[in-house]
């Protein structure tokens, strides 16, 4: 059994992972920690959990000290220094926070102002998307789990963008995210009536997603790319739509565009291209670890437009995190993973 | 592994049934009929399926002869006569419609406007909520899966009924369902902008549960009751408030009370009788087998207010269908059954 | 012109009097105080008044100062100063808290922990429910704008009582409410993810309208009387469905009753006693000042099941606070409050 | 008194344009028509409306014959003999519906499959949005309505686009709207448990507001111009939001297109350009006639992103609709139109 333990477990991506891994076959957690909530159960922050996981909130410590790997579930800028200290035990670190995420420490200065105070440590780290960068992942100690949007938007495009099928500048990308996105702490974003019945963009065109976006597509396409990109927040708990638009290179035709993705994801257990016709809907895909994709052209006007749905707080979080310590330890990518989407 | 099929799969429980199955590690789903979909694959109904499920739906016919037990999923009236191909062949059914839930024949006629058209068979039938009819469970080939509403009603008064602690009469019981429960078909009920943002009581002291409800807590109470029962619609998909009311006996004291509670339900895996403060909430059961149950002492008035959550398509449906199989088939009572609530 | 201020004017029930009174045609807005906005304009506080309402937010003295009737929109224990210097100023005063609305300090001290601390004022102080109370508000000077939950149950229930047409001990009422009902400032309880999906009651047996409630009954029935009431929360913005249990007095028939409700509000413009077979539902009084009542009677168990909706924050606040205004000013009472209901 | 006519009164449109009528102060209703509830009363089918609007639904011929204008709310292909009953009765005649929004009978051919049946009324059909097309509005008797996708699409980009500050091709327009905009019929997208808590585009770049948009942008523009036009269905009632993407031309600075869009609309009652900083959201126009507009630059991409939000019943129908028969009939545009945005 894999000895887990999880910083910043009250975190919603925290109790996600906790809804997950009680329920993984190999994997045991023996520590849970929260500064706010510290020597508190964790069933009474979330009631749901009473009788199924009754853990005391202990210290990050303890949490470090008990486990084989550690999810750390916290703000940018707290991370390093776990990750520092897992290091130095030997213990795995996933990281579902943004310290890890971009490789250019200038990026990460520009967009969350922060600095990398133990580069040597980014140098090991990992941008653990299991679809695309799956060998590296398995070598790694390090991981940073991707951001949510990014994860939408990354299996959205690849495939066209690696075959060079789409034109990587001027991809507009218009994505919706549920209200768990913004976390579990109240604030005029997430309350209630302030967000029931409404509808608005959010961060636009200036998201921190951003450069991790033009990072990895980028990486895919082989070039430096810059894209626009709007994110929403929409009036239910869980999901991400994104609906991305990119010029078709002057003769592509669908069929190409369908056999890129075919190969791509052919033998991914988590990601599933929709037949022709179909569209992504996040409801597909609620709860689970699953990442719809579907495929639109817009002959009219030489336009590509990809549609990708995932529950942002397992594909796009808690999940995702999951799937990427199987890889480290070496299990079916799908262990513990195999939950079927509520769809209502 | 047990050969599992579906009649009505089509349907919000029939679909319920085939997510907890797939993840059921002793049974193996062989067939789901749907007479408006015969034919098509499930996954076509519902895209949350897509390379999950997607077995073409055939007739009840074939799906009794393929199964070793069979889940009935149909409108009341239409359960008989599978039940009676089900006994001949040796196959266990569980109707989780109202066919046979109602002992007395007079009953099913007042309310349903059906008649029982296979006598032998309704004595066979046993009413199969685990947590109180378990043994008869055990030993029986035709189960009547309760109601929903009846359901969280029952778990929530048995014990203090039982044991003589409230008045057996005058109980006021005040249910909340969410949309899930009007069924797949499109509705003006249920059409989104007649329930998003709206609230309402319906069948005000007419619903086909009352008389449901008044034979398990008669049987309980050991007397002939009646309840007042009014079920409202709730703008959500999933779960059920039942919030009842019951005038104490004289001299009944809360601590008599939590004791009778905890001594009915300490060895129930999925009733969970909430610490003294708690308030049962649905999201605390969303997509689990739980039921959750608080109890609030009214010393002014002299009142019990005991409040039950479930989730109408687990525990109020799919779920408890499966705990009875579990129970048919000599398995431990929560195989299958393990989900965590997702309470976001 | 009338001239209006309002002190707490940028809390919900502040905000929709703001609505309301734009369109009224006797009266002006001039002056909106509020301690976290102060200097601040409206507008920036709620974006949906750009253009409509850009005055900055005042204090509360100057509101009082340029008035000739201020609405006071405060937590309670704050309006009793304020009331006492409008009285000293001869302003009117409406109250939207609950200082004024107990006619038993020790009910305030018991249920709110406060004391009286003018209780001239509070002799002056009329409970303000136009339908019941109307005579005794045109000559008032201070009232007390009753609760949102008071103001849906005393219009349900008192023609019945009234008449002597049912019992009046062992009333049983079950109230939902919107959520816009728990204010503007984020908090655990409207974070969007914890109610959106859910559904719970809350302050069960202990909610402090429960004194208001009796005391309104009491008068009505002309004898004291206690209540259960258990007030839940519903996932959605506007509105409050009271669901309420009594037991009819012996012989009492169906016609009786709505002729006691036929009689008690054939002249009233904001109360409809819907048709027989019909149901209140709150999205038939959304934004709008109407009180929609059924009347349902359980011949089974003896049992008059009435059911009110009204929106909280219009017939349960601002509306009826005007609708107050109207009379003190001698106006005709619907002025500025024709507001069609949405319904969608 | 203008006499009001509605035909297909009890659609959603219908509906809401009596919820407007019943308080403008110079139109009386004077006859509803519906198909599929002649003979009924309006309030049977909308409980909202008991006491308020008991007109029974006649045939369309009495509604035209009664009526100075009619208002038709019904499916593309039904009003072209209306509107020819209409012209040789004098009666002025708004189509809501979409047979004379194109100009082009092509378009129409291939996008509804239908012909002009009355060519002669189809060239003195006026496309009847006032913010662009005031003065042919005043003089014309058969205005059509524009749809609401439409109408939120044209307002936001139209000064850009005319003053030449942003490039005509290659427009992205991804709009999002609630469910009342798939009608007051039962179906699958709008059943509740399939629109609750699920999100997705739907008619991706096939919908048939499509040449509506790129006929007005194209004549705003001077030049014929394509859009990518991708609509998705929102978990809510109602408002439309459109985020829309345009390459800015080179050297174009923010003041300058923020000057444009004050040149545009400063004089206009119902288009609000938000602040520097503000989002359009669609919560701040909810059941008003307002469209709000904010605009956003990508420096790092060229782009500019324009964000309008409308409320889908109202300015997308309805309150557009009396906006056009103030205008016809000389009134001041906002009689009967200032509705204060409800904003929760």
């Amino acid at each position: 059994m894999i000895k887990v333990g999880i910083i910043g477990a009250t975190g919603y991506a925290g109790v996600e992972l906790i809804r997950i891994l009680l329920n993984h076959p190999q994997a045991e957690l023996v520590a849970v920690s929260s500064v706010s909530f510290e020597g508190k159960a964790l069933s009474e922050v979330y009631p749901s959990l009473v009788g199924l996981c009754d853990l005391p909130c202990c210290s990050a410590q303890e949490a470090i000290e008990k486990s084989d790997i550690v999810f750390a579930c916290v703000q940018h800028g707290i991370s390093q220094e776990f990750a520092a200290q897992c290091a130095e035990r030997g213990v795995a670190f996933v990281d579902l926070g943004a310290d890890f995420r971009l490789k250019e420490e200038a990026d990460y200065a520009q967009w969350y102002g922060g600095v990398y105070t133990h580069k040597q440590l980014h140098e090991q780290a990992v941008y653990a998307l299991p679809e695309l960068f799956r060998e590296q992942i398995k070598k790694a100690r390090i991981l940073a789990n991707p951001g949510c949007y990014p994860t939408s938007v990354a299996l959205g495009l690849a495939p066209a963008l690696r075959e060079g099928l789409i034109e990587p500048q001027g991809i507009v990308i218009d994505s919706k995210s549920g209200v768990t996105g913004s976390g579990r702490s109240p604030s005029e974003t997430a309350h209630f009536p302030n967000c029931n019945e409404a509808f608005s963009p959010y961060k636009i065109a200036s998201h921190r997603h951003t450069p991790e976006i033009e990072q990895t597509l980028s990486t895919v396409a082989g070039e430096t790319l810059r894209v626009v990109f709007v994110p929403h927040l929409l009036p239910l708990n869980r999901g991400i739509i994104s609906t991305m638009y990119a010029r078709l290179k002057p003769g592509v035709e669908e069929t190409q565009l369908r056999e890129a993705y075919q190969r791509a994801y052919r033998a991914e257990r988590f990601v599933r291209v929709l037949a022709p016709g179909k569209t992504a809907n996040l409801r597909n895909v609620r709860c689970s670890n699953f990442c719809d994709i579907s495929l639109h052209m817009d002959a009219r006007t030489g336009t590509l437009i990809a549609v990708s749905a995932i529950d942002n707080m397992v594909k796009g979080a808690a999940g995702q995190a999951v799937q990427n310590m199987n890889l480290l330890f070496g299990l079916p990518e799908e262990t513990g993973l195999q939950m079927i989407p509520t769809c209502f």
